[in-house]
């Protein structure tokens, strides 16, 4: 992973932005350009020079991780906000144009930001965030390994949900087979959806109990060095056999609605046309109305970053991005189906990086 | 828990605050004025009506918590965002002035506000949170619950320190027991430092094989129904006759300066009192800068809320408050020390909701 060139990347936005010197606070940008993994730091970076400010806790870590990356950052620790606040200052006071990150950045703190400093405040959207899109090869790495831990776990305990255990039960045997399988943690809260409760795309896992003819929509991941997998199967309970007409027609416009997203992705390719191919399915089905959602997100340091696959997506794909494809259709009473998942881009198409068998 | 009664406390807070109509929109505190738990929405509250506008993921879940919890509250859909937008514009229009929760606002939200509402906009601090502090029965039963679950994992999985695991299986064997007896979820990424890594506050479990004269700084918690627990042991591998002297009497000095603190704690009593109370102690050993943390915080719907307990901190203990008291220090090279409990605030002094015993 090239942590250490990030900074170079970023200094040559810097103009372009319309300012001197970047002040990044997003915990995950300052991850991503420094390597320091910390809840709380401040980043400094001009075309010169970059400073990482932060609190006492840090002092050890925030050194190691920096030299480790071999990113030449100064690491500066201030013991009080107030000490914290002074150093920032100190670093800032050359520059007529300070830009923050808008869409992280409260406004509380631009706010005191602007009583700190002289120069103008200028607000940035995605400097760090762009840059972070396209995936070096470390990084698909980490991914990759997430992704095959989650897929590996899924099918360990896939038995179990014959067994008429409760959504919560269920969610905590794949969440433990995931760290029993060297995920760091999980990517984000795992999502066991059962019968009705397929119809919430953002479901909790309660105690309602699988039974057999149940679909079960399993949305989860693990997380390996920072990096998240996302990955969707919408599980019959007793196979196919089970199932009603309703619910084998959902699985099956789902199902193909998720291979000819997957099939729009392409380097050079609309996002919107990912979202378009999932939805031209739906909507031929008649249920157009029951896909709630957009069709996929980026997927890196964060769960959800840049790319977003939606409809109103104005860019194109680009090599080394990694996104998911994960059209759904949501039936209230009845119950719902997604499937999902994680590719990156290639020049010819797409790799899923998620690979569960589709039932 | 009286989740229908708090609407009309913040109400009575808005004049107040110099503002006609507030936008609510951190998920916790939508969350905890409405009884909605979905990631995304935002909470319009005017004197007399208020409002939940929301996605269309959200439909059937937001109609169904805000009417579990008897809240009065309109559920808008927006089923873009351009279409949420304009809810939003339509429900502010009347408004003077609109009040923002400008710690939790991101500077581009406000900016976009600021061209869709015709009214001033006001920065707000800490309204919603300032209600939070004191909690009701209900919610005291649900940390109180999930302090149970953390007490009886911690027992659970103690052994296993003895049998040489690395730090992260003995982290993920935790997580898994909590899960296992009850657990939503933990209340954060568990901290399992062990031996040198004991200096870093906010270690993550790693590698490294706990092995005997460790000290291991365990800092963990559950989370139930939304709430959150907090607990923090330092176990001596081995007993404490495989300590050698330095870590010993860190052991005795964090212990007595835990339990002075505690004992400041009482309704009435300044929370700076608490820190000092902990402060003072460690200072007397001569590893006054070896503490490089405050003493505690509230918890609750959030691991980490109001009121901050430490040395600049200006008011005082009320009823009701959860706090948490958590002194430590930390030798780099050496390792540290850390000892915390999650006490609710009562007229006469505190009540410890984290009970495992202190080695």
């Amino acid at each position: 992973m090239d942590v250490a060139g990030r900074l170079a990347r970023l200094r040559s936005r810097l103009d372009g932005a319309g300012c001197e010197v970047l002040l990044v606070t997003h915990p995950t940008n300052v991850r991503y350009l420094s390597g320091f993994t910390g809840s709380a730091a401040s980043l400094v970076v001009s075309s010169e020079r970059a400073a990482l400010i932060t609190d006492g806790r840090y002092e050890e870590q925030a050194a190691e991780e920096l030299a480790a990356a071999g990113v030449g950052a100064e690491v500066v620790i201030g013991r009080t906000q107030a000490a914290q606040a002074d150093e920032l200052r100190d670093r800032l006071a050359a520059a007529a144009t300070v830009g923050l990150e808008a869409h992280h950045v409260t406004w509380a703190e631009q706010r005191r930001l602007a009583d700190l400093v002289d120069g103008e405040l200028v607000p940035t959207e995605g400097l760090v965030e762009d840059l972070r899109q396209v995936k070096d090869d470390g990084e698909v790495a980490r991914i990759e390994a997430a992704a095959r831990i989650a897929d590996a776990a899924l099918e360990a305990v896939l038995p179990q949900l014959d067994t008429g255990p409760t959504e919560a039960a269920f969610a905590a045997a794949l969440d433990g087979e995931m760290r029993a399988r060297g995920a760091d943690d999980v990517s984000f809260e795992t999502i066991v959806a059962s019968g009705p409760n397929g119809s919430r795309p953002h479901h909790r896992p309660g105690p309602r109990r699988i039974e057999r003819g149940d679909l079960v929509v399993i949305d989860f991941g693990a997380l390996v060095d920072g990096y998240h997998s996302d990955m969707t199967r919408t599980i019959p309970v007793g196979g196919r056999a089970a199932l009603d007409a309703t619910q084998r027609r959902m699985m099956d416009v789902v199902t193909e609605a998720q291979a000819a997203g997957v099939a729009a992705v392409a380097a050079g390719a609309p996002l919107a046309g990912v979202d378009a191919a999932c939805r031209t399915v739906i909507e031929a089905a008649g249920w157009g109305d029951a896909f709630v959602h957009g069709t996929g997100h980026g997927v890196g340091l964060d769960i959800h970053e840049a790319p977003g696959v939606n409809a109103t997506a104005a860019a194109n794909l680009v090599a080394g991005q990694v996104v998911t494809v994960e059209p759904g259709v949501y039936l209230p009473g009845t119950g719902g189906v997604r499937v999902e998942d994680t590719v990156v881009v290639t020049e010819g198409g797409a790799r899923p990086l998620t690979c569960a068998p589709k039932p």
